[in-house]
């Protein structure tokens, strides 16, 4: 019996601790001299994904890579073919792939979401989705569940706004991301299978909702967590170890990794005179990759 | 003062009736002899997507037409350059184009979307987007107003998943959707000029919300519905004319045009003889458009 790709990945975890990698890559995070240098800049993003995705599966720094699509489709075509490209980079170096595409539509055009991200160019193991359309708008991608591939469904984001719609009270006392919840519940009830460690589905719970996180983790305890909101964004490490438990969960970090040659120190003269090369910059990328790992090991 | 882009569309509807005309083009809509008779299948949805675009702005059937992206990039790099064509070839023949993405995100990844979707390879002048992440994710896509860009959010969707999260009631006795309400009111009276006809973000409201038509129409006057859900998803026409009232929308019919030759007693004898060619087709998408302004029109 094929494992679901949500254990795959929880043992991953387990193997290579829970730092995911987020590529987020705008080519802002890369110095301007640098993109000038390279026939363009999107090829520019595909080669230093590519030197962080080498370092890190060559040092199996994490568990999983997640691509936001959207700093793909800000360049078009052909950032959609560097968006490929990273992807299929990464598979091939055998990092388990998480697409963050948060997409939901009725049932008939998430079929054609599944199929667009689950197979051909833009195939990744792991999707991230919107649940607020209802399960119309998830169930199209379980189709895929036992062919390996997977899904994380929004919980409790780790945004601001997710005080306007989420966070808000229901009139049964629970919160409006409860709902998704019981989304993500019950498709996994359905999906259950004897032996498994997690269910079928995960979900995106943010490092920085301290107090839904210890509720959410005991609510949910055999899910999965996908936990943004590591570094750039200020998460809270008491929080990352309480979702982290039970289940457990990948601890996402794009901007503080990808725009870690800013503030390394270790290439201040250079970044001062402005001769940092991609290799510099992938290398302080992976030092923080590295760091994020070891601190994550130690919580 | 540039007019914002919800009165653009508002006005066009008034000129040439509320319908838009959706090219969710599968290439499964179009017969497969056609479909292996061209260079491939996504060359074969751009043809078919031109000779509607052309035959819907030569007669002034609609007042724009609607984009879904899913099936664009379930067809890999090549899809999503035919996406590219679609809207280039929409906007080249005068109609407004609606983006329906229905992206939301934290707010340095929508900023992302907002530059993906306004600008560059895949310009629209229209947005769909998921209000589930708060009012973070709409946002910056609000930054390309002044610009003539505008953007409807999710309210109240036309799939039955709308019960699971979007109807569900809140302790204030409010339905869910009334969040998504109170992010789009907010935004409105903060964009709002002396003279607008209607709010400067418009709102998804589904043909097949029978309960809540009414409700949502009296407690959103000002601002423009887009209507998914007439023809294949058996949205209702009372409910669509109480829809159409006060501010008023664009309904949109995508697999009732595109699907129009499957069951046009015209095309019967080429049907079953397995002759169509491709303006075969096409006409009866134009004949089924025209019928559905007509029968807009007469509501």
């Amino acid at each position: 019996m094929k494992k679901y790709m949500m254990q795959i990945l929880q043992e991953a975890a387990s193997k290579s601790g829970p730092l995911c990698v987020g590529l987020d890559t705008d080519p802002s995070y890369i110095p301007d001299y640098i993109v000038n240098s390279i026939a363009s800049s999107t090829e520019a993003v595909k080669l230093y994904n590519q030197c962080i995705i080498k370092g890190v599966a060559a040092e199996n720094l994490a568990c999983c890579v997640k691509v936001q699509i959207a700093y793909y489709e800000a360049a078009g075509v052909e950032g959609m073919k560097v968006y490929r490209d990273t992807l299929k980079m990464a598979r091939e170096s055998s990092l388990i792939t998480i697409a963050d595409i948060k997409r939901g539509d009725i049932g008939a055009t998430s079929q054609a979401y599944a199929r667009a991200h689950y197979t051909g160019d833009f195939e990744a193991d792991i999707v991230t989705l919107n649940p607020y359309m209802g399960r119309d708008a998830i169930e199209p991608f379980m189709k895929y569940n036992k062919c390996g591939k997977g899904a994380f469904v929004l919980l409790c984001t780790s945004n601001g706004g997710a005080a306007d719609i989420e966070k808000q009270t229901l009139k049964t006392g629970e919160s409006v991301f409860c709902l998704s919840g019981s989304i993500i519940e019950n498709i996994n009830k359905e999906f259950a299978r004897k032996g498994d460690k997690c269910g079928a589905l995960g979900a995106v719970v943010g490092a920085t909702q301290c107090d839904a996180a210890q509720y959410l983790r005991q609510k949910y305890p055999n899910t999965l967590f996908l936990i943004p909101g590591f570094g750039a964004q200020g998460g809270d490490l008491a929080v990352i170890k309480t979702l982290l438990s039970c289940a457990g969960g990948v601890v996402n970090s794009s901007r503080a990794i990808l725009c870690a040659w800013m503030k390394d120190n270790s290439l201040k003269n250079k970044r001062e005179s402005k001769t940092l090369c991609l290799d510099d910059i992938a290398q302080s990328a992976i030092r923080a990759a590295r760091a994020a790992k070891d601190t994550l090991l130690n919580l």
